[in-house]
Formats: C-alpha cells, sequence, structure tokens
C-alpha cells in the first residue's frame, strides 16, 4: 500500500495487472501461463462456486467428475472439435521419470516409460464424457441425463493474463443428453438464463445474452449462446458460453437411445461452462483507483469493524460495544470481521480493506464511545456517515443490499452510455477509437465481412442479441442489406 | 438389480467391485487406471468435502489453488520427494496436436512442439508449493502460512482398483508453514485428530491413530502420521496421513524468515492428506450383501418415502399424508425423497434403495392410511416397524441419530473383535491366515525385520499407535528387546 495503484485513466491493463497482485487475488506461478489462486482471490471464487452449484442443483443437475485425460484417438472423434482444440493440448507422452545417469540428483524422462496412446490434457470434456455416455443411455427412460463437472482444464494459450487467459483455469462444464432437439435447445437456453440471472444478481454485472456468429463459435457446436458484458474501458467480456451441440457428439460417440416407439435415435446434446475467467470481469466491472469493489453477495468479508483505540483499556471498552453488533450481524448470516489487531495503524487498516474492496466498513473511536456512535463508510461510493449504534445493525444489513442494487446499476448505466447505434462506416471506426464500447449495427451475415471487419479494426461480433429486433438495414461495411443489429466491440 | 451381489463371504473383493458399479458410485473410464466418479458417488464425496472443508476452516485454514504442473527443475529440488515420486509420474513432453499428414483425420504430437522443459502432472504438491511459498514468507508475521487445496492428482499406479488406488484421484492438500518445530509438529498432530473425528463422526469409522515407520514415510517428510481403518474383511485401510516435514522443503525451496530476533531461519513445514480413497473405506467398513450401508450424516438421501398404491386416487389420498412429513423432514435439514413414480413396483424400489444404503425407508400403503400408520425399515439392521404418523418426524430424527451411532459401534466391535495381541512368530502367522485382522505385537524397530515380515506374510505395519503404552517384550520375528507394541495387518 505504500505506493498506489496505477490509475484506469492512464494505464487500464497495468492497473488490472497490480490489482490482482495487490489485492491477494492471484499471481504467476513458475509454470508458464499458469496462475496460483491466493486464499483472498479463491475465496470468492468459491462463493461464485456455491451460488452457481445451488442454481444448477435447483435446475435438475447433478456433479459427477470425469478423467483429467483424454485419449488422443477419442480426443479426434469429434472432428470440429478436435480440429479447435489440437493447437493448445498439453500431451502426456510417458508415465516415469528416472534418475539423469549424467547428472547426480537430477531425472529425465524414462524413454522406455513411453504411453502406447498418447493422452490430450482435457481442454474440455466433450470426448471422454460423449464416450462414457455411451454406456449410460439405452432408452428414453435414460433422458435427459444431466451432469456438471467442476474442474481443472488446460489450454496451452501463447498470450496469457491473470484470469482472463491462463494455460490452466478451473471451471464447470455441463454436459447434458436429450431425447428431442427441442429440449436440448431449451436446456440450451436455460443455463444461459441461469449464468445471466448470476452474473447480474450476485456479481452485480449486467450481460447482454446472444448468440454467437458461426465463426466465433465453440468448435463442435450447432449453435453457441453467450453472455457478454462491458468492462470499464470499454471493452466486452465473454462471461459464459451455453452450445447446442446437435447430434455432432452423439455421432461421433455413437450414442443412441430407443426412443417411446422404440425406435433407435441419436441423442441431443447440450455443453456450457463458465471459468475463473468470471474473476476478471468481476474485478474489471466495478474496481476504481483505490481497489477492488466487491458486490456484497461475494464478498469474502462483508464488513470490516476497526477500532481506533490507544491502549488495552480503550480497545477493551470499544470491544463491549462491538461483539454485540459482531453477534448480530454473524446471526444474520453476514460475515464480519472485527480488525482489533495492533499491529497496524487504523489507517493502513482503511487503505488494506479498500484495497480488498470490503463492502461496508464501521470505524469506532473514543468520541464514538462517549456519543454511542459509529462511523459507516460504503465501498462503493466511499460516503461516511455516523449512526447511533442502538439500530446500526438494520442500517448495515440495508446497506449491503442497496451497494448491491447500486453498483448493478453504475455499471448498467455505464453500459447504456457507452452502447451507440451506428450506421455508418466512418462513424464505426472513429466511434472504437474515440467512445469505445459496445456498437449497435448492421453487418450482412456473411463470415467474410466479419473477418474484414475484425482485420480492419479489431472489433469482433460479439453476439446477435436474442432480443433485437427486426429492423430493416444496411451493412456497415458493404452496404448489402441486413435485418437486424449485432453488437460490435473490442473484447478481451 | 436382476442378479444380487457377489457374496462377502465368498469373494470379499468381486463383491466390493460390483457394489461400487451397480450402486452407481464409479465405474472405470477410457483411461487406464482413471476413474469417472458417477453423480451418486459423488454426491458423497460432496457431503465429505464439505464436512471436511468446514473442518479446516475452524482451524483457520484458508483455501488456494496452485498449478497442476510442476516443471522437472522444481519437481527434483527436494531429493527423496523427487525419488518418491518419480517412477509414477505422468509427463507432459509437447503443447500441440496437429494433422497426421498420412491419416486423414488423425492427429499426432507435433515433433516442433516440444517443451524446452517436460512437466510433471502433480503426484503432490510440496513442489509447486514450496516454491510459490518462497515468496510469500519473509518474517514472523507472514507465520504461520496455513493453506489448503481440493485437486486432482495423479500418481501412474499399474494396479489400479476403483477408488481404492486409481491413476488420477482426488483429494484434498494442506500445506502449512511455521516459525517452530514445535507449531508444526502441534498442527501435524492437529490435522491427524481432524481426520481421526471425521472418520468417527462422519463416517462412523473407528481409527487407530499412530505414527508411521522409518519405511513407510512419506517421501520427504521427517514424519508421517496416519489413520487406519479396519475393513470386514479384516484388512487394513489407511485412510488419512500428516507429515511433519521438518524443514526439508524450506532447505529445498529457500524458504527462510525472519525471527522475532530479526535472525533469518528456515521455516517448519507440514502436508495433510485425504482423498477418494475415503470413499472405498466408507463402503468397506459398513456395506452388506444386500449394498451400501450409508452413515446418515454422509447420505445424499437420508429417507425414502415409497407409496404402495393402485391407481391415482390411491396415490393422491398417501401423498396427503406423506407430503406434510416430507416438509417437516425438509425443515429439519433431512434429506428426503418421496418416490411417488408409478414405473418401479415398490419391491423394485425397496431393492433399489437398499443397494443405494439410503439409511431409512418409510412404506404406506392402503392399510396403514386406514390405521393412520407407517412402516420404518432402517437399512442397517433391517428392522421394520410400524408407527403412527403423529410423531413419526421425531421418531425418524432419533432413529438417523441411532444408525449413525449404531453402525459407528458395530465396527468398533468388529475391530475389537479382531485385533489380538500376539506374541509368537507361529500365532502370528497363523492369525493372519486363520482371523486376519489387527495384530498387536511386539517389533525390534528395524527397518530389516519390517521388510522381512512383510516379505513372508504380506502384513505390514500399518502404525505405532500413539497411545501404544510402555512395555518390554520381545520381537516376534527376532526375538530382540522391543519397549512397545506395534499394529501389523495385510492392508488395502
Amino acid at each position: 500500500m505504500s505506493k498506489g495503484l496505477p490509475k484506469r485513466s492512464e494505464n487500464y491493463s497495468e492497473w488490472y495487472n497490480e490489482l490482482v497482485k495487490r489485492a491477494d487475488l492471484a499471481e504467476n506461478s513458475a509454470v508458464r501461463g499458469c496462475m496460483v489462486i491466493k486464499p483472498y482471490g479463491y475465496s470468492i471464487w468459491e462463493k461464485m462456486q456455491r451460488a452457481l452449484d445451488d442454481m444448477f442443483k435447483e435446475t435438475g443437475h447433478t456433479n459427477a467428475y470425469f478423467p483429467l485425460f483424454v485419449p488422443k484417438s477419442l480426443f479426434e472423434a469429434e472432428e470440429k472439435n478436435a480440429e479447435g482444440f489440437a493447437k493448445e493440448c498439453a500431451v502426456v507422452t510417458h508415465y516415469r521419470l528416472k534418475n539423469d545417469p549424467e547428472n547426480k540428483g537430477k531425472l529425465i524422462v524414462d524413454p522406455n516409460a513411453r504411453l502406447e496412446e498418447e493422452l490430450v490434457v482435457r481442454p474440455t470434456s466433450e470426448a471422454i464424457i460423449w464416450s462414457t455416455y455411451k454406456n449410460w443411455i439405452q432408452s428414453y427412460r435414460d433422458l435427459p441425463l444431466l451432469i456438471n463437472q467442476w474442474a481443472n482444464v488446460v489450454r496451452w494459450e501463447m498470450r496469457t493474463r491473470l484470469f482472463l487467459r491462463t494455460a490452466e483455469f478451473l471451471w464447470q462444464e455441463g454436459h447434458t443428453a436429450h431425447a428431442t432437439k427441442e429440449e436440448a435447445i431449451a436446456e440450451t437456453e436455460q443455463m444461459l438464463d441461469v449464468y445471466a440471472t448470476f452474473a447480474e444478481e450476485f456479481m452485480a454485472v449486467p450481460v447482454i445474452r446472444g448468440k454467437k456468429t458461426a465463426n466465433e463459435r465453440f468448435a463442435g457446436a450447432d449453435d453457441t449462446y453467450c453472455i457478454e458484458a462491458m468492462m470499464q474501458d470499454g471493452k466486452a467480456l465473454q462471461a459464459g458460453t451455453s452450445h447446442f451441440l446437435g447430434q455432432n457428439f452423439a455421432k461421433a460417440f455413437d450414442v443412441k437411445f430407443s426412443n417411446k416407439e422404440n425406435q433407435q435415435a441419436y441423442v441431443w446434446g447440450t455443453s456450457w461452462g463458465v471459468s475463473t475467467r468470471l474473476m476478471g470481469a468481476l474485478i474489471m466491472a466495478h474496481s476504481d483507483d483505490e481497489g477492488l469493489v466487491l458486490p456484497p453477495k461475494l464478498a469474502p468479508i462483508q464488513v470490516v469493524i476497526v477500532p481506533i483505540f490507544k491502549g488495552a483499556e480503550q480497545l477493551e471498552a470499544i470491544s463491549e460495544k462491538v461483539l454485540p453488533i459482531v453477534k448480530a450481524l454473524k446471526k444474520l448470516g453476514i460475515s464480519v470481521k472485527f480488525d482489533n489487531s495492533d499491529k497496524q495503524s487504523p489507517g493502513f487498516k482503511f487503505a488494506e480493506y479498500e484495497l480488498k474492496g470490503v463492502p461496508v466498513r464501521l470505524a469506532i473511536g473514543a468520541r464514538d464511545l462517549a456519543n454511542g456512535t459509529v462511523e459507516i463508510a460504503r465501498r462503493d461510493t466511499k460516503e461516511k456517515k455516523t449512526y447511533e449504534i442502538e439500530g446500526v445493525v438494520e442500517v448495515i444489513q440495508n446497506l449491503l443490499e442497496e451497494i448491491q442494487e447500486n453498483i448493478y446499476n453504475r455499471a448498467l448505466s455505464f453500459r447504456t452510455e457507452n452502447t451507440l447505434e451506428v450506421d455508418s462506416w466512418d462513424e464505426f471506426v472513429k466511434t472504437l477509437d474515440e467512445k469505445p464500447g459496445f456498437i449497435s449495427a448492421h453487418w450482412d451475415g456473411t463470415p467474410e465481412t466479419e473477418e474484414k471487419i475484425k482485420e480492419l479494426t479489431k472489433a469482433t461480433i460479439r453476439c446477435i442479441p436474442l432480443d433485437a429486433k427486426e429492423e430493416e438495414g444496411k451493412c456497415i461495411y458493404t452496404g448489402n442489406p441486413s435485418s437486424r443489429r449485432v453488437i460490435f466491440a473490442r473484447a478481451y
């Protein structure tokens, strides 16, 4: 804390990197592109996991666990999926190390322990899971099969950034099988809704629900749905995807069932996932030059109480007032920390909890003791007010709700202000540079135009919003006819 | 369920394998030695995780996440640890696949994408974690560092068995660093206590707390503490270990801190873990020829209600009685399933829930309706009794506690009956064959004798019990003097 964070307005990217490290969220490890998720960062991820897991279970899913490794022959079975991930696969080729005869104390790969078949470290688990589903599905009675897995996956990315793009990341991946196309599509849409609800209600991040263009689809999917969020620099971040897999994996792995008419048919599939990337979205959506701003629903510490005291006697007098508050808050399920350590000054603590994004801070000193008051500061607006101790628990409870709502609304206003309808190429290019954000514009529907625009501007089609209305227009680049607007942006 | 399980008395090993599969706990996968943990099995594991995680947090630990991969140069830094695990390491050597020019649609490892340094898939994480701790620890103020990780690990075992020994398994691994030797030992012992408490209070499995002999120590530890449980075939299963690492990893990774006297010193370490192996212990400790017997505290479904009905009208009348019971049980936090499906007969359902180990079963039919009663069957004793509907919720609540206690006591009696003090070699050999169990015997304290006994009988020293009393005796094999008894057994 001796030195402040870089300012967002000066170097957003540097601000992000520094914030992630200083707030003890994550750091780079000794393994290229792999991160260490530090305890404070992990405790936020645990809160995300818990909330998502509850939502998955409420919608009828159960968890299971499938192998980390995918034998190469299974990996290549669904051709598009294999092609999409082949270039970034970590591959296990050997199962033993041995002493290096030329260097005492060193090890080398044992050439006699080469695997007969190489194993791919899962970049995603469709292949291994569908090869298993083949044995689990015989009849329509076995459907739908609604399974989720919490796991680590590895994609050998060349340029990595903490949380946003790492070689190994943590995620959940749902994999479901259905008797009909309609049911599979309904599942795909339902899970997109679950993600959107989670993003908006827990992360306080407004998202646009949409579909990806063919270019941006998941490798092996017939359709990819996504939620897209806007970061404070106007760039888009894909926060979750839900894929309608058609019968692609069922055909690749020969997963058939006998339907009610006793005929054999291929099943229909979906898969959907969110990852530790959400941590990046959470950080970049709300935080400021002083540090993290966390939505109360995901904050590991929701309330911190900092006593301002000289000597043990004063601390004791303060504690007497504070402990009943702590107890009452805990009883309401509010996580509270009473930081009565005498190793740091109150000022140091204030800065530290600001950096860590604790939503509500109570301070109580000698004058408060005399007056029967406390000072409450909220992290989101930095507003401070003095309250009577009597009734302070209710004040806090309401404040937490207010903060949750406020940061959502703030992010929503920001997105609204930075989303523009644009109808000409010149304006499109100018807007991207001068007022980066989401651009709602017409596109002629061809992958070629999409590619060209990306090449010229680095902007991609984030999605075709699900609620886009029919509207006659002309493609901003080619001038060809278009029937609805899509969302363009530069993206993480 | 068409065919019963193999009988324990005829083929214990086959009984176990079949039970794991038929009760939908786990199955083998397409990857040699790796298992798929099926939803029902995973839901038991989730309950274990939740209980353990709560206990870790209550004792001051937080979770974090470290990379899956360990660069070879870090892996080999702590020599004994490296030596212990080198022979069973999965090694990533490449980071890309490419199209096989000779086989359309097939992939091969891209020889141009060889890693500069090979990556070991973690068999355990001391190396990667201590290389990180080096940067986290500077001063005594940074200590103790109390971190746990939930993760998958890979050990390339040649002979595998579902849950008991698999190439990939799930576990938690605690890694702590302390300023003094005493504190580190206290932590090691504390975590052994946590494991023992979990085994006894949640799994209902009595365990012996002890220390491993030097031969059986974790590679890189100065001391390994363990809990040992007895299975129904009299064999031992090591259910958890807690290691005092001394300064071995601190020295290997140069982790020093400045103490209160401002002197540089190496920190002291511990690590401790339990894994999905606990699932094997749970299954083998309690289950019978009809299927699983689960302790209520870990049962995904604690109570199942099976209506016995003909036609929708009768079902409705039954439901009217049942739904308030369901509601009342849920309110008490008891997980209950009302299986009102008409696809299977009550008899089929009874067998199914017996196989799945549901602790309490309620059945209610036409006669019960008339009498205002229900039939309650407990899984552990198979006892059935009829109760008035009035008050049934309390009956169930008490019954769940009683079952938890009963299966613990049953396992404890079994262990007591099958633990013998033996004082001669002949008796030792005879007991192992005729009445397999734990043998409490004297040993001369040498690794050579331990090895010899293992070679001759396949029995190993499971542990030196922490509560072993001083007692003069003679080693059962060499006749040399010994001052305390140790526990011998054949083991999983």
